[in-house]
């Protein structure tokens, strides 16, 4: 944490459910937190509750420049338009991070643009719930959850370790270091596939009715289906060609489960169930 | 519960983790219950711990046509063999019901070759874990699962009503009645396929890494892919023919929005997702 000594100053672009769970968190750590909102209530709200310590709607130099670190907890495009329009307004050696949950499509459009005297370190706090705004935020959300950091070749590996202790000090779990590629492959699968598999789910049928008979599987299955359209929708098409890979890798082995019901082939189910079975004891949570 | 009144012999067939609950929750309510099991150690598990009076791994007349209720909790084919080999030893006039999750392929069986004088309710506790055996049973699950009952036109009213009853004094929250054809296409849907999907998910990927970077979306898509081979393979193939026409629904509906990603469609996506959002808020538990 000794890299936090001459970080004091910390602000959180976009106060929704994220942003201001990281407002609260480091708040309640002694870091002095600033915000930038699109709505004065939203500001209202965190500074009510302590969870930051003056905020704006606008962006002005003045306000901006005072930050050490800047999260930026915005949709990827937002995020990109955001620094393309008021990366001057940013005090010199500051470095950036974000909580985006796609890299590939956002992280080299912003390397090429920042200025040199400015480092974006990309990280990404896996943690979430179905609910959007900084009504929802809550900081314990991140006891049991994991955080990535996807630096690039531009990175000092001063500015890498800084945002790393950064997901430390906000209490994550596990801190892992990945590409952008290998990132978003991995959330092409984890997070965005199980995501295109429960709202499907709930699209299959009329199904209201059939909350009186569920049993706890469809329940699971099914949470993330409720979903911000607007921002899944934008992070889907941010990772188009990877989510399309395994949706396909999804629908192949799926119709080679079919077949072998089809065909009577209780081996092959038996094995894909014992298959299932063995991988799923590693995501037990210890 | 006045039906009870004349009730108070239960005798569960197959004492495992089902079994074992209504074992567990009817001796504590005063029921006097007996076991058969094909262990001794399963008896004695459930023995030591009150919830059965007694118990015994053969099967004998002496000792079966005591009991005035008896539930059979065994896997659907020796759910099938018991009744052909050893339904000479139950009382007349006895109520018999099971816990079995498919019903078109057993219960015509069972209701062609059962004795005048027998009369047999279907039902399905919606409950379960990931876990099998006696020593994973715990009746809480009742308190936040479903319970149908699948009566045919073989059925009494009164019998009916007892094995309703008989779902309230177990505690489960919601008891329903539907046909056996209704059972099985809604449970095709809502339990078999999301076994299929975690299952299909869990053999994507050598995922035991995916683990260190995961959010619960797939933790919990998966959880139910901790799966006994053996039984769902079974269950499975019972109900093959829906279960094939709720996998092909889904495959549509998935290709649906697979085809929507590949072109750019967001009004697709987001019209899938306000759906999903809308249908998903039925099963929050209230």
């Amino acid at each position: 944490m000794t890299g936090f000594i001459n970080y004091q100053k910390v602000l959180i672009v976009g106060l929704g459910m994220i942003g201001g769970s990281y407002a609260q968190k480091l708040s309640s750590l002694g870091f002095e937190v600033g915000a930038l909102a699109r709505r004065q209530e939203t500001l209202d709200f965190a500074l009510e509750r302590g969870w930051i310590a003056h905020g704006r709607t606008d962006v002005t130099q003045e306000y901006v420049s005072q930050f050490d670190i800047l999260v930026f907890a915005l949709y990827p495009h937002a995020f990109v338009d955001w620094i393309r329009e008021h990366q001057d307004c940013i005090r010199s050696g500051a470095v950036i991070t974000d909580v985006t949950g796609v890299k590939r499509s956002i992280v080299p459009v912003i390397q090429e643009m920042l200025r040199p005297d400015l480092e974006f370190v990309p990280a990404h706090p896996m943690a979430g719930r179905e609910r959007s705004g900084v009504e929802w935020a809550d900081c314990r959300l991140f006891a049991d959850a994991n955080y990535i950091v996807t630096p690039t070749e531009r990175n000092t590996p001063e500015a890498v370790e800084l945002v790393r202790t950064l997901g430390c000090i906000l209490g994550f779990r596990h801190i892992a270091v990945l590409s952008p590629g290998e990132h978003d492959e991995m959330i092409g699968f984890l997070s965005q596939l199980t995501h295109c598999i429960a709202v499907t789910l709930m699209t299959c049928k009329e199904s209201e009715h059939l909350a009186e008979y569920t049993g706890d599987s469809f329940r699971d299955l099914t949470r993330i289906a409720r979903i911000n359209e607007h921002m899944w929708t934008e992070l889907f098409l941010a990772n188009k060609d990877e989510l399309l890979d395994q949706m396909d890798l999804f629908i192949s082995q799926f119709s080679r489960m079919r077949e072998a019901l089809a065909s009577g082939d209780t081996e092959t189910l038996k094995e894909m169930m014992r298959l299932s079975t063995y991988r799923r004891s590693f995501f037990d949570k210890k």
